[in-house]
């Protein structure tokens, strides 16, 4: 592989997972790392999660083979900025960002001299900062990475070797059909979760206490998708907009058809809907991205270090 | 406590559950059980989920100081009417559905000499069936009972030593207010979720294969939601009608300001979301109805039995 130097540019969850998957599963390369908050800087010190914690983006990237921008969608553009006059004339550019075609764009115009390959690895929890990140987070988990039409197959090749190394699983799309997939997959989720929260913190006949000591009745696993980042979930809604109001939109619709079978009693066409869910979640659970048991496997990816 | 003779008719998740719970924490009092499905009830015999799995429900009965129905919420009526003429005089009548309204005057008209106690311990898996059941289920869970204004103190105390005795905490309250708390903090829940894995899977752009591939965005644990007892609730919705239609409408309110906000690009009001939500999260954790560990604390409660 090409690669042996790779800086990552914010250190929160997934900067510091990639860092300590690095560490883990490929040793041989070096890692220099920068976060713009001083705290998380320490705490990545301590935690090793790079490297070398430098003090600059600039000084992190000076010999990096590969840039990783861990940093929510809307702040790319400004770190980019920052390393473009210290950044070697070879060195692949890429992020770990949940929306791609605005991204792209965007890392093209700031250092059009580069190869830029947008990656998306599918994978994190509700938690989030340098104490978040383990070493497993992308095992079994597919990378997506949107390559431009003008990047050379060779460095796709060296970006798809360096995840494959931290045991993820390469798919190559555009970027367009990246976002739409990921709407439905993750945002519009997110986006429900969110909002169903907040819903329920704004009632008048349920009180704030009921709903906490009620939540084992499903409302509670919404909460965990609704604890995560608010920085990074708000840029990933302005940063794929057209795609999350496609998706919503036919969800939307599907919802008022429930609302409808519901007010008029029909059981049968609840039913259809109840029963023809289940077969997804079999699948999901045969291809590895989920568990039936009851931590979802989850004590058998470290996610417990 | 005066309840020593416990049945229990209908012996899947939750059923077997308060069979396992009085089994662990009750172990002097009598279980006798019933299930129409005959596999059911071999595979209680099987598991002891109860003392004595009878051959019907008036067997199981007889002599029993608390009927418990764990059947879906459609089919309390006709159970109750099977069980009629072998009901002793001073039987307490319960069970653990979701909706309690409409259930407590069904049970009321079905059986209308006997004393009536709705009950519903909040608490579930998505798993269903007699192999479902485990004794901890209950533990630190609230069990909610929705007596009438005619029920005796006495009984109510009763049924609430019991429901204390496998675990639970005990909230009584009206049944008309938890129709409307559960709509929120369980029925809604289950219902987006129910319908978002609906949408994804009916897409034309984005195929199937793809949904599964990347699930783990978040999708994944709405699909661990949809793979409930699609029967169980169907009866939920057709039930609790009106809270549900009443709680959806807020909801819809809601996601058309969100939807609103991400069109016009205002990260403000997303972000202020996000960010409050959060609270929510922490309060139900420090409250114990949820677990920050990876595997939400489940293996202490005993789900991998």
């Amino acid at each position: 592989m090409a690669i042996s130097r790779v800086a990552i540019i914010g250190l929160g969850l997934l900067g510091g997972s990639v860092g300590l998957a690095i560490g883990e599963f490929l040793p041989d390369l070096t890692t220099t790392g920068f976060d713009s908050d001083p705290a998380t800087r320490a705490r990545a010190g301590h935690r090793a999660l790079v490297g070398t914690v430098c003090g600059s983006a600039a000084e992190a990237v000076a010999d990096a083979d590969l840039v990783i921008f861990c940093v929510p969608v809307g702040s790319i553009v400004s770190a980019a900025r920052e390393i473009r006059d210290s950044l070697p004339g070879h060195t692949i550019i890429s992020d770990v960002g949940s929306s791609k075609q605005t991204v792209g764009e965007a890392l093209a115009a700031a250092l059009p001299k580069h190869t830029i390959i947008p990656a998306h690895p599918v994978a994190g929890t509700e938690r989030s900062g340098p104490d978040a990140g383990f070493a497993t987070l992308f095992q079994h988990r597919w990378c997506i990475l949107t390559p431009g039409p003008d990047v050379p197959a060779e460095a796709v090749a060296d970006l798809s070797a360096f995840w494959e190394g931290l045991g993820a699983r390469i798919e190559v799309m555009d970027a367009a059909h990246h976002d739409l997939v990921l709407a439905v997959t993750s945002h519009i989720p997110h986006l429900i979760a969110y909002t169903i929260v907040g819903t329920a913190s704004d009632l008048e006949e349920v009180t704030r206490g009921e709903v906490i000591k009620y939540s084992a009745g499903g409302f509670r696993d919404f909460t965990r998708i609704a604890a995560s980042d608010p920085t990074m979930w708000r840029d990933v809604f302005l940063h794929n907009r057209g795609a999350v109001l496609e998706m919503l939109g036919r969800f939307t619709e599907d919802l008022t058809a429930m609302q409808r079978a519901i007010r008029s009693g029909d059981g049968e066409a609840l039913f259809d809907l109840f029963t023809r869910t289940r077969d997804i979640r079999r699948s999901i659970i045969e291809e590895g991205q989920d568990d039936a048991r009851p931590d979802f496997g989850r004590a058998d990816h470290g996610e417990n270090d």
